[in-house]
């Protein structure tokens, strides 16, 4: 049994979007739904939840509120099952070339989540996650990732260190989205085939140990007069900036 | 006189990263601060502000919660002053290879600010707001922008197919971000010189009056399942992609 990356107590989504995504990919465990909702898209979706055979619970708006902890529920949450985790090792060793993310103290959901919905955009073979406290795939990443979270190739969650380790050994080069010494601008920079992608937080950067490890340093050139873009935003422009160079197919 | 971007009665700015750059670019005229504040960055602001000659009050928390609408200010809040819009006309006209932002119908605050964020980043010329009703750059673009909606090149609210009228004439090619009949991979896609690139909403896309003005459609390569990219991201990915054939300087 590979570990799930989500490691939440109680598994929940919530909002139209995440839950449809739930419903779809078969995810959704079970249904709690508004009582009193006069929102069709709901009950379009209580309706395919019904159908599929899962159970459905119409509950009060206090209920969902307490659920999801006062989130913008939109007066539907699913209970997700099957969360599983990619195996690196099996996601690196595909045929053709390949983009994996390293997301390296990224923390704020609405980050983990645009990147996320970026992966699954972009094609990416994985997403790694490094082991931490607390939970990885929250209700805010669902939310934020507008549900396809769900979808995204997210290993289980590793040591960095050792994930490049296994990547290396898979014939990756591991590139880090970082300034300094050597740092190549991202536009013109000669994209390997397979493509190791270490992100850090906007404050704190790429780990120094991380950045040992890099073969490359690239940055996105920028106005001197601002520090840092958004990393979910510098991560589709990156992830882009490597697919023009190796379409799919 | 040109008329402000910025439309509310009372122009704010709050949080220490929008405060900051408020201060550093000559855009704020009254700081507020906490009373009570133990945060060594806020206390520094403040000594900033009175060096530079700028009025402080120390305030208490009831009063910035009320003045930000309980925001995450984190004990500073800066009133605003010399918001002044860019004359799309004077900024269209340089020399050289140029990129402008036409924003229609995008509203989320956070994507607003991630957009001014990146179009500083990036060197765009200028960035289109679309006249309507209700503030434009207010207090949560500030603070998304990470204060860097201060410095973006944005233009006087103006209708968008006045502005695309305006752009053509000093030799912009239109791009709309758009799928659907004879769209083009954005990888692929051989970049002009001088681009005006339009956003839609994430939900609506470009209005069908804004595509009828465009001289191309352009979109990122995705996985099918994903039915649209977050906007701010779309932006910046475009964005670099424009920059690559065009490098700055």
């Amino acid at each position: 049994m590979r570990a799930k990356p989500n490691a939440t107590p109680d598994d929940l989504a919530f909002g139209i979007n995440a839950c449809a995504l739930a419903l779809s990919s078969g995810h959704a465990k079970a249904v709690l739904w508004l009582r009193d909702t006069r929102n069709d898209r709901v009950l379009q979706l209580v309706d395919i939840a019904i159908d599929a055979g899962i159970p459905t619970e119409a509950v009060d708006e206090a209920r969902l509120d307490q659920l999801t902890g006062e989130g913008v529920h939109q007066g539907i949450l699913v209970r997700l099952a099957n969360l599983e985790a990619v195996d690196l090792r099996r996601a690196a060793a595909g045929e053709g070339p390949s983009l994996v993310l390293l997301l390296d103290s990224i923390t704020d959901p609405q980050n983990v989540g645009a990147i996320l919905r970026t992966a699954v955009a972009v094609g990416t073979a994985a997403v790694v996650l490094p082991r931490r406290r607390g939970a990885l795939l929250t209700p805010g990443v669902h939310r934020a990732s507008a549900g396809l979270s769900f979808l995204a190739p997210v290993s289980a969650p590793q040591n960095l260190n050792q994930a490049i380790a296994t990547l290396k050994e898979a014939g990756f080069w591991v590139v880090a989205a970082a300034t300094g010494e050597g740092s190549i601008p991202a536009t013109e920079f000669d994209w390997p085939r397979k493509t190791a992608l270490v992100l850090g937080s906007e404050g704190e950067g790429v780990a120094h140990l991380l950045l040992r490890e890099s073969d490359f340093r690239v940055a996105l050139p920028m106005d001197p007069r601002v520090e840092s873009l958004n990393v979910g935003v510098a991560c589709g422009a990156l992830s882009y900036l490597w697919r023009r160079q190796w379409p799919a197919r």
